[in-house]
């Protein structure tokens, strides 16, 4: 299954070995095994079905581990994976205990650093050469591979200004294939289109005299050229040459990211020169697979598929099931907005994520997928508040870490109505440490002037963002997870409901214990809450909080003279989260046990895996409420 | 005092009814009002010189407050202050209760939106230009004007993209002084000298011709040359012309920002062209203060001065007092460095203010400004870590908020020895909200792997630098105050303090309550605990817990079984910080009453002021300490 050249690469010193001419068979070995592996234990398949030539050609030329190889998010680290000594683990990837689907570096000496988040290669690089030239090593290579939409963060934008300015020795690879996990949108992508559809530098000449109607004969004039031609390269050449030749790096390209001995032939020179350089190459998002080429977005992560046609395979789904959290936001900001002209929407790079792609459809002018950009997407939202707009700005939780400061300091600070939706929030399963959104409470609780809520469900959800819209109520916070919602009758009606008022769901005379929860891990409460009953007659009260903050606190002070404990539940970090916020009101009056996601980085799994080893489980949460 | 045009200016309407020939004389006026009020009410003066001419020149060409302006961190919109009704008020700048240090939408309509952190004017227009286009206001304009300090800022390059892709009305003005606080630094600041010392675009014909030994009189040559030159345009223009160019925007200038009546003239042009665009004109940080221009980066917030010569006037210096907290840091680092070959350190474009500037003078190979650029420098300093070095990397806490997520995902989970010293920690006094550093704690302390602590005074500084200095202990936070610092011995021998272990600073047989601090707050609970004894004769126990995580569980367990009451105290927000940790431990077993920071954002002025509004003077650590 994974062939005849794949199986004899136990490390990059085995490819090393092999001639040039035999890189191709590999790097269709490579790309089978992805494939046929990828159709029954999912991954993220088009991205790195991208990068295979590449991937082969950076081991084969540099000196892997000693030089460093940087994947910026990794979603394209796949086939080093492979060929980096995980071949016969790569099953496992995005399982419990199996490989990650990111760089990690724990997992591999080849791994030099972990990603995840966009952005951030070009900046670990450069600390890297700058480590390796205070230690001496001057031939060690320092490699980011970062692709199109990567760049448009800024922190990529920070690094190349660094660098562009230093003697480093640090080569970035711009992958460039148009696309993120949606298409790449702004300035930058127009304008690699262009580099590339463009000629060569080296038809500059040729062109240029040609299109001035010179005439081969005339010696005169073409000395005249030669002369003129020098002129003009000084006087623009070293302003404004090219983008990244302007922040100081070395531009090559584009080329042919899929012609493994062109990789291997530029490589090879671009190891010998020093300094700041950026090798621009072409590369088509899901390669080899014509299914995944043709709609590289549904095959980022395609799920299972058959792994000789490429056809998804699709789950089961029944009549009326439950909608996606995602999807009933995606639905519900249209239905708002076609009722309110000031209601905008925001994505940084996530449409498809985050289901506005749905509204970008149906009201184009209305919703904004600004590119991977969270600052900006939030300071944007913030200038379209500033204006008398109602912007729903939609980031999943791990992302909105890149924008805290100007949640804090754009929205917070100036009550603007910007209403933050943050997607993915709690634990998000397969993704890993990077991507679980269990920071959001704990860090957005002590800003002043938000409102966080989080949704027990799809109806909550839509009263929430129906209350959020009316833009009286300053900054909202409303966070919800991954995956379905609960009822199959989401649409219900919007109702405004009371900001910073807690749900009583169930209340027993006898009770005395109190089990208060946030967002939709309340369902979970509630099993836990009906079995005890059900199972063993032990009664216990369930809170839906609804609000982090403000929170209820008339609630609580009734709660507290009413019960012996209080257990919280929320499925982010205890230290400073929801549970805290409850101990702060009434921990003076009545014992809190706060369960929560402990005070460690979570690996990957499935979300229930997860819960378990966090002790979130239906079985802990009784064990918690039983007292 | 204010001249006799600027007497007349109450809004900018009265400016637009002069004759453009007074211009210059209101700019020399507004100029001489700045440095006569700042001379005796510190403020930031050289940034607010360098722009009074495009100041004056945009409110005279635009239809403010109709027409937006956003001044990017804000520092040099004090002559906007001052022609858009706040001039008499303007002695009152950045003291408590009076006019702000930064553009602030509560003070005046003519703030367009607020600002304090670097780079976020051109997301905050470019959202309003997109409100202003869906509310079919066409003929709106929206200006930011911009730094190139500030444009190194990842969120700028992110909302450049954005815009440049869009046909939004925005235009930017690149406010190109060289300059942000320190010296700008990087590829960029490079690349706008080079654009703004080659010629103008408009002479390029011209020396072109000159160049390539052009004849006036050889007509056929100049008619081949005249062609030649449109497929030049061709060629290189609509890929490269201009690094801005290349993002979508128009370009034009460079322009001399002290030239009001070209600013004027070009501004009108501007004026009539929609889309975005950006002028980028060159002024001088200090303008027409020669000792200021001479030194921009001592002039950019100079204390008091003298207003007729410019010299400063020096505070009062006893032969023997402590240094600031910054220059402990400044000095022990190279102390440090000295003697650990893996030590660097890095500042985002602050070297002055938390005097990194010393050591990157000493050992210039080991010291990095990476430029406004907060997100890089903190993965920058994780990649210098993954490769075995010790990186310092010195960021003002509330900028760090900039880079929240990459402590989390680039230090943190990958347990690097980066230590993130958060200098202006607390309270910061004048500067106000936007730069109070109060959100640190709790929003680090949920984030595994971290050791976060702050020193009460120099000595613990020096320890908490040297411990975590040995690279063997993973992740490090200190964060420590603006301003002087405790000893006046402050250069002791350096120890290796136990991670996560508290001081006992006094523990009185009798006492009842014991007040819990952390970090140099401490010393104001120490006045308060001593004038208790001394005053009252109550006893009170007192401790510094050094730690905030991991926090000293044992201590802490002692605490609760000797005392009746615990007080916390810090400055920094309440909810989730110190206090809230302290609470979460034994907040079970003994009342905990905590003090810091309340839930709103709190104002400029001194930081007694500040500290007296918030409780946190000592009167009122007394009253909490007295139970």
């Amino acid at each position: 299954m994974t062939g005849v050249i794949l199986e004899t690469i136990n490390s990059p010193s085995d490819l090393r070995k092999l001639p040039v001419s035999d890189l191709d068979e590999l790097v269709a070995e490579v790309r089978h095994y992805i494939v046929d592996t990828l159709a029954t234990h999912p991954g993220h398949l088009a991205s790195s079905l991208g990068t295979v030539e590449l991937t082969v050609a950076l081991h084969y030329v540099f000196n892997t581990p000693d030089d460093k190889i940087v994947f910026d998010v990794g979603h394209q680290a796949y086939s080093h994976k492979i060929i980096t000594g995980r071949r016969d683990q790569f099953p496992t990837i995005r399982t419990y205990g199996g490989l990650s689907g990111f760089p990690k570096m724990d997992e591999s000496e080849y791994d030099a650093f972990g990603t995840g988040h966009s952005s951030t290669s070009i900046s670990a690089v450069l600390g890297m050469a700058t480590a390796s030239k205070l230690q001496g090593q001057n031939s060690r290579q320092h490699i980011a591979v970062i692709g199109d939409g990567s760049m448009t963060g800024g922190e990529a934008f920070e690094a190349l200004n660094n660098a562009g300015d230093s003697k480093a020795n640090v080569l970035v690879i711009l992958n460039d294939n148009g696309i993120s996990i949606d298409k790449s949108v702004g300035g930058l992508s127009r304008y690699l289109t262009k580099i590339s559809s463009s000629s060569r530098y080296n038809n500059l000449k040729e062109r240029m005299w040609m299109q001035a109607g010179g005439d081969e004969r005339d010696t005169k004039m073409k000395s005249f050229f030669s002369r003129l031609l020098s002129s003009v390269k000084k006087l623009f050449m070293p302003k404004s040459a090219n983008l990244f030749e302007a922040l100081g790096f070395r531009y090559f390209g584009p080329i042919d990211g899929h012609n493994t001995e062109e990789l291997v032939d530029v490589l090879q020179h671009l190891k010998k020169i020093n300094g700041p350089r950026l090798l621009h190459i072409v590369t088509k998002k899901g390669k080899g697979m014509p299914l995944a080429e043709r709609n590289p977005i549904a095959y980022h992560a395609p799920g299972k598929f058959d792994a000789e046609t490429g056809k998804r395979i699709a789950g089961v789904s029944p009549e009326a099931q439950p909608l996606k959290y995602q999807d009933v936001f995606g639905h519900t900001i249209i239905e708002l907005a076609e009722q309110n002209q000031r209601i905008v929407g925001i994505t940084p790079a996530m449409p498809t994520g985050c289901s506005l792609n749905m509204m970008m459809e149906k009201m184009p002018h209305r919703a904004f997928d600004v590119g991977i950009a969270e600052q900006h997407a939030v300071t944007f939202s913030a200038g379209l508040a500033a204006q008398g707009m109602v912007p729903f700005c939609n980031i999943y939780s791990s992302f909105m870490q890149r924008a805290f400061d100007q949640v804090v300091h754009d929205v917070a600070l100036q009550r603007l109505p910007v209403v933050i939706c943050l997607d993915r929030a709690g634990l998000v399963g397969d993704d890993g440490p990077t991507h679980h959104g269990v920071f959001d409470l704990a860090c957005l609780r002590p800003v002043p002037n938000l409102t966080i809520c989080a949704p027990m469900n799809d109806h909550e959800l839509r009263h929430m963002m129906y209350t959020a819209s009316k833009g009286n109520s300053g900054s909202w916070v409303i966070r919800y997870p991954r995956g379905l919602s609960v009822n199959a009758d989401w649409q219900c009606p919007m109702q405004e409901i009371a900001i910073g008022k807690g749900r009583t769901i169930r209340e027993p005379e006898s009770a005395t214990t109190a089990v208060l929860t946030i967002g939709h891990i309340g369902n979970l409460a509630l099993q836990a809450v009906e079995r005890l009953k059900s199972e063993e007659n032990i009664e216990v009260g369930l809170y839906d909080m609804r609000f982090v903050k403000p929170i209820d606190t008339e609630l609580l002070v009734r709660i507290a003279s009413r019960y012996k404990r209080i257990v919280t539940i929320e499925d982010g970090v205890i230290e400073g989260g929801f549970g805290s916020a409850v101990l702060e009101q009434v921990g003076d009056r009545i014992p809190v046990v706060m369960m929560g996601v402990p005070d460690r980085f979570i690996p990957h799994g499935t979300i229930p895996q997860l819960q378990k080893e966090c002790g979130l489980d239906v079985d802990s949460i009784m064990a918690a409420a039983r007292g």
